[in-house]
């Protein structure tokens, strides 16, 4: 596909090439081939994942089940992680049978009996390091490894995520707090055995030198959320919307609610104030008053980028105004 | 399809059929046939869209050129008002050309050129009535539809949207603010002329005396913002998942903001505490320590509905643990 930007419906995703390469680039020099397992949560689209794949990482970590069978189906299944619990299992035992290696995340009897009679025969055990959220204690690590090696599972190693850390300043604070939840992680892992110690993201991805591998997502196309902490890589994703309306003191373009995750907040306008966001529109005050015209478009940077692509059909790679390729959204659902 | 809601995968849209048809009953009792004018940007479903026309709505509102494509794809296009500003208008005026009544919002001389160059042939005039959105100055609409009627537009009247009082308090205020928003487009209704004084939405719809219909959506789903204006609707809408994880003081379930609108905030389970949402997963805290199991199912009720369901393929029409039926959600995108 090629043709402008100016012709694209909107509101429509965009990705600039220049940014997305660089952002690519960046990563794979600071944690080359198998140090980066790309978190393909934040972007859902394999034709971006065979971007990461070429730049020499072959793991890939996954969120959804839908996630694992797309990459699978893509030709990317060499070695996937779905680092989320799963009690219905069928669906990946069936691609494990038919020779795609994914390793499931498990933190309960539970979730280990669900993932040996589902048919998966690799596991990582999941360590809670300090997020409230999913992971075993620690000290219980190595009892569930020993759990599932009854079960005929081969234990990969473990695996633990400091979300709680990705956004902790300053930074020497960040790399203190770091340390200790990693501790954990790698007093999990003494217990537990396996070659993977997985963790990080892309708030941590410099600062977290305890894992032996890292899963950050966001890097490759960013949110201003990440934006803001002064990391290496580059806003590559916006929203490209139309100016609909004008009126004395604001404007409102066609990017609302359903083309933006608004978990972080509101998303941002170069130039403009964002005053608000409904289901289709969004409000915004241009800075110089008059600046704007009904018909115009404008780029919308949402503030998180996971589930703002996780709305769309397709995102668009460009290159300035130049449109050079669509990627669906592929891996979006369930 | 039938089936057991236990058997469905999670995380799944769920609309209680007893509910949704009391929602139903209710708002075809207070404002029967024509006095309301359903908008499918709530519930983005041709199925639930069809219910609502069987109450004796047949005149429908859009917010989104494909919601229009789809509802005269399924046969809903008797009345259809495509309440929001559009530039690119030729998907519209095709549909019209092929016999559907298609009537568009127009807020300024681009626009109505947009209309008139796109093949439509009626339009109505959208009035700023307070909520700093679309729609033109109500000074303003007189002359927008005489420059509609000079490019041989029809003009069915105005429209204008009291969005910021949807949720004003108490009772008397709501009364006395919506007044005086709808003398201003009453004001402009002189200028304009044409049947319709279209406006309102779910937190207006008894209040609204002045609007000859009402665009109300939510009223057919809910959602707990709504839900807690002490309306006559039930909350017919709820994301169930399925408890992954359990640690001592919360546990997780796979539904997270890839599955829920978060622009209103948290989402509400019954018996818990809301911690957070993360892409996939919810964490929360039962009142009563230990009640929860990881396998156990949640029903989870989103802060805001519209934005919630568009996230989805699907909703479930259940009774209890039955399923009765899939309805796609099939107006999703632009």
């Amino acid at each position: 596909m090629t043709g402008m930007v100016d012709e694209l419906r909107t509101p429509a995703l965009l990705v600039e090439a220049g940014a997305l390469e660089a952002n690519l680039a960046t990563m794979s020099a600071a944690l080359p081939g198998e140090r980066l397992r790309p978190h393909i949560k934040a972007h859902k689209c394999t034709a971006l994942a065979a971007r990461q794949y070429a730049a020499g990482h072959h793991g890939f970590t996954c969120a959804t089940v839908r996630e694992v069978e797309g990459m699978v189906a893509a030709g990317l299944g060499e070695d996937l992680m779905l680092a989320n619990e799963v009690l219905d299992t069928r669906r990946l035992g069936a691609l494990v049978a038919d020779g795609a290696r994914v390793t499931l995340a498990v933190d309960s009897a539970e979730t280990v009996a669900a993932a040996a009679d589902g048919g998966l025969r690799e596991v990582i055990i999941d360590v809670n390091v300090g997020l409230p959220r999913c992971g075993c204690p620690p000290d219980r690590a190595g009892a569930l490894a020993g759990l599932a090696r009854e079960r005929g599972l081969r234990v990969r190693g473990v695996m633990g995520y400091e979300g709680h850390l990705m956004m902790a300043t300053p930074a020497a604070e960040q790399v203190r707090l770091t340390e200790e939840a990693m501790k954990l992680l790698l007093a999990a892992h003494a217990d537990v055995g396996g070659d993977l110690v997985s963790a990080g993201g892309t708030g941590t991805y410099a600062v977290n030198t305890w894992a032996t591998e890292i899963q950050a997502g966001s890097y490759a196309l960013m949110d201003t959320a990440y934006g803001s902490l002064g990391l290496p890589f580059a806003q590559a994703l916006s929203v490209l919307g139309t100016v609909i309306s004008v009126s004395d003191g604001w404007a409102v373009a066609d990017v609302g609610l359903k083309s933006l995750g608004m978990d972080h907040g509101n998303p941002s306008i170069a130039g403009a104030a964002v005053w608000f966001c409904s289901d289709e529109h969004i409000t915004f005050a241009p800075e110089v008053p008059g600046s704007v015209r009904v018909g115009d478009r404008v780029r919308v940077l949402p503030a998180h980028v996971d589930p703002t692509v996780a709305m769309h059909e397709a995102m668009y790679l460009v290159d300035g105004q130049q449109v050079l390729e669509r990627w669906p959204v592929d891996l979006r659902g369930w």
